[in-house]
């Protein structure tokens, strides 16, 4: 400690919580520099940037390309060179290396006064759900101090600061780079993240990582990823915590922010400032994670609109009103297309509710269409049963979105939830098709409490009062419901989260009071609906578990 | 050396070849006690299996179910038992274990005397491509040598033997086990494999292999996996070398089999022998391939029948033939869905096949249905272009089988090639419909070519040659043709491979000659239709890099 006590007795911090965009290399670096020139005059010593700030994050199999890894290692030089005046700063890129593995680091380099000054190479990588470092990265193995205005500085990157011996029963990796770092004589830990939203993660991962800094004695400081890249999304609340163990600052939720914090040397400690902007939960939390994933997947592959189609039931009408929030009602087309089923509620439900929104609804009424191609059909089908015809009406409203779709370029927001996308209670290329599936990973109990909350919210009818009160239907047949075909919501849903999210099996769940032939029943219709969940667009994760990029299951399998 | 000099003078290993199936703990287990006994009988001293027999290769997912590897122990110990007589066995299980990481280890047992004796865990885990094994397993990080009637045997698992020093200029890992396991003074090294299928990959993987143990002086036995799970093939062709690198045994090729081989101290060295099975190349490779993809995929999903869109060109035609030859006639269903645009020669073609195959063929128009729906929708498409109309036809066709799939309980197969998938040259929900992308994964000419040699090596034209002649057409406009919207296949696909296969940049492909604005161009359109192939069924992957699950690619992106 004795070089530290030399330095200034102030440090000023920026984390710059910024929306990177995968592979938008010089996106990213104008981004960044922006960032500097805002820290610049703030008065900042250090800008601390997000994990792999330059080629973005996840940029996947981008990272296999040698030309992609090249630029982003040009672009760091050129990083460091236009930002040599004011604060030095820590920003995320990927090494490549000439030792055996995977040739690439997940690294963050120190720049200061126009060049690279130091590297340091992260520890852990996380291998799990979304996540797939060992892929492209190669473990870094040592301790990285920076010395900067006499600060001695521990830096670490995002997973190294996620295996707390004293938090964690079970330890995913044999080392803690949070307290090799301490040992190492860091007044304080930074540390660039890219940490996933997940519901009511974020206190969690306050707690988790303030509690490791008490323990260790030294202030941490996050600077986390805000904004989506694809079906994951980052919610940024960057952070700061002092060596006791208290959260003294953190940036916004779900927008891109600059949290200046302040380290200051008084008698034998460092005190952090900083400020606190609020950390939404519950509903709050979950609609405006659902809104960035929609306007960032909407924007990072520049569509101008979406199109919805509105059946009058609640999960379009949820996807229609989160859409309308993401990117406004110009931009969102709703689309009724009502059948010989279709209630005459559901139509006016449908029509009130995109006047509720004030967004455009064209009808486009399948009645006709599927009665040629029935009757074309029909001949053909000996065997046809309700689910033949259902799946067809389902499938004609596929193709009349995807046709607007192609002669308007807008994208299609696919429409279902995770329960249903759980037990298969979808139509491959029906219902199913779009872009994205804005709301597939929100079970329909969930869908519900939305749906109520932000009509209460807005303090109106945004979605009508008999869209959140009738049973659920596809309709599809006469008098359909939902639970003609599947438990109620307030059995499957629980169930589903228990297996799915909690990794637990049929004993367990049945030991939670279930009927242990409707847990059995459930388990087997999620095992049976692989195929279609493997031909679904990209689904906006928001549970700690969601299907997609994260689940990885055999289609062609046995039952053990 | 001293033991093994005490030891049988002989030792017969029967490499069993399997065809063990993802999560049907109950049926490898069965098989593996089947295989055993005819080791038994012909006299075997240790029978060696594939990698993971008892869960299946690649279970994926399922290794993170505790009861899934609960039940995977319980069947281990039910074999060692019911396996106490006769041959020791060497039988791949995922051993639990509590220490830090993922808590299991992708192992080999060896079992004798009914019990377990030892355990090899492997240490060479790959992460990459279709393989994602940092996810599951820790690194095992011992040498294990097992003493069998005083025979001194290194075991490994599949990887393992892939990190060689000579062989490949850049090392993957920092360790080699066979290296460390002839260091061990292991007599002979054993290896038990799921090593898929690529086309031209054997030939090459008998050569490393083969090499390694002349390198060495070790005799290398390797137990390979036979048959397909999802979209990954399993060619079999375990195979034995002698202490200098020559090749004195082979099993079948994409079938179950179970190769004897001995080795025997004669003097100071240690000779092997055994039987040569021939192992097809070119195109007959490629045919097996499909064929077992193909059958293993309808079987282990549990299909009795199959269905494929006929449209007289040439990839429908190469599909059905290979559904034929694994199936049989009787299980496979053409579809004929002709419209205004269809040549004539097509609905000829369409039907010439059928009947050359002996497949029943529906025909059903899909004009009418087209014209209604174009009714239906027009008012509401005013920029509707070309590309709208097209897509809708493909998407009627795509209802239509769909439809006929709901009726019958038949599994489409997708008729696409590489080439399309790779440029988005096909429609979403339309002609992309299916359980399986058959040939996805071959690229257009060798379309052409596989179709040829099938009529060759038939004797007959079961594919018609007016199929085989006419220019490509998607048949959805007037004299519609491929080269309309992309480059000769001449070019295309080369510099599709050359980027998508071998990692090649714009820059590296333009220097093999190819036009700089042609491969931008389409490498671009690759890029862009990254969002098509997200929803793709899966596809048989026959070449070393396919579109799937080992091509993980952001969809939402910039551009650098």
């Amino acid at each position: 400690m004795a070089d530290s006590a030399a330095g200034a007795p102030v440090l000023r911090v920026a984390l710059a919580q910024l929306n990177t965009r995968v592979s938008d290399i010089e996106g990213n670096l104008k981004m960044a520099l922006a960032a500097h020139r805002r820290a610049a005059e703030a008065g900042a010593d250090l800008v601390v940037y997000t994990e792999m700030t330059i080629p973005g994050y996840p940029a996947k199999d981008l990272l296999l390309e040698k030309p992609f890894v090249r630029r982003n290692v040009e672009a760091l030089g050129r990083f460091a060179k236009a930002a040599a005046e004011g604060p030095a700063a820590l920003i995320g890129f990927a090494e490549p290396h000439e030792g055996p593995g995977t040739r690439l680091y997940n690294a963050a380099a120190f720049c200061a006064g126009g060049e690279v000054r130091q590297v340091y190479r992260k520890w852990l990588l996380p291998t799990y759900d979304v996540f797939d470092e060992d892929r492209y990265f190669d473990e870094g193995e040592e301790v990285c101090i920076v010395n900067h205005l006499g600060w001695r500085l521990g830096i670490t990157v995002c997973e190294d600061a996620w295996n707390d011996e004293h938090y964690f029963p079970h330890q995913r990796y044999r080392r803690n780079p949070i307290r090799e770092a301490a040992g190492a004589d860091a007044e304080a830990v930074v540390n660039l993240s890219a940490s996933p939203f997940a519901m009511s993660k974020a206190k969690g991962r306050e707690d988790v990582l303030a509690a490791s800094a008490g323990r260790h004695g030294v202030p941490f400081l996050m600077t986390n990823l805000c904004g989506a890249n694809d079906d994951v999304v980052f919610d940024g609340r960057s952070f700061a915590a002092d060596g006791a163990g208290t959260v003294r600052g953190r940036a916004a939720a779900f927008d891109e922010d600059m949290l200046m914090v302040e380290l200051r040397r008084e008698g034998g400690s460092i005190t952090v400032s900083s400020t606190e902007a609020p950390s939404p939960t519950g509903m709050e939390e979950l609609r405006r994670a659902l809104v960035l994933g929609i306007r960032d997947y909407v924007e990072k592959c520049g569509f101008a609109e979406v199109l919805i189609g509105l059946s009058g039931g609640i999960d379009s009408a949820l996807v229609a009103a989160l859409a309308v929030e993401a990117l406004g009602p110009g931009r969102v087309r709703g689309v009724a297309m009502p059948s010989r089923y279709s209630s005459e509620h559901s139509r006016t439900d449908a029509y009130a509710l995109a006047k509720a929104l004030g967004i455009h609804c064209d009808t486009i009424p399948i009645e006709e269409m599927f009665a040629r191609v029935m009757e074309e059909l029909g001949p053909h089908l000996p065997g046809a049963g309700g689910v033949t015809e259902e799946n067809a009406q389902s499938r004609l409203r596929g193709l009349t979105l995807m046709a607007l779709s192609n002669a308007t370029g807008a994208m299609v927001l696919a429409t279902g939830n995770k329960s249903e996308l759980s037990v298969g209670y979808a139509t491959l290329y029906g219902d199913m098709c779009g872009g994205l599936a804005a709301i597939g990973d929100v079970p329909k109990l969930v869908v519900y409490e939305l749906s109520h909350y932000i009509n209460k919210s807005a303090g109106r009818e945004v979605i009508p009062k008999s869209t959140l009160t009738k049973p659920p239907s596809a309709e599809l047949r006469p008098d359909q419901k939902d639970s003609d075909s599947l438990p109620p919501y307030e059995i499957l849903d629980p169930i589903v989260r228990a297996y799915v999210e909690e990794g637990l099996d049929a004993e367990e769940i049945t030991a939670r009071g279930f009927e242990g032939e409707t847990v059995e029943r459930i388990l087997r219709l999620i095992r049976k609906n692989e195929y279609k969940r493997r031909q679904t667009p990209p689904t906006i994760k928001v549970t700690n578990r969601a299907f997609g990029y994260g689940w990885r299951m055999p289609i062609a399998r046995g039952d053990w």
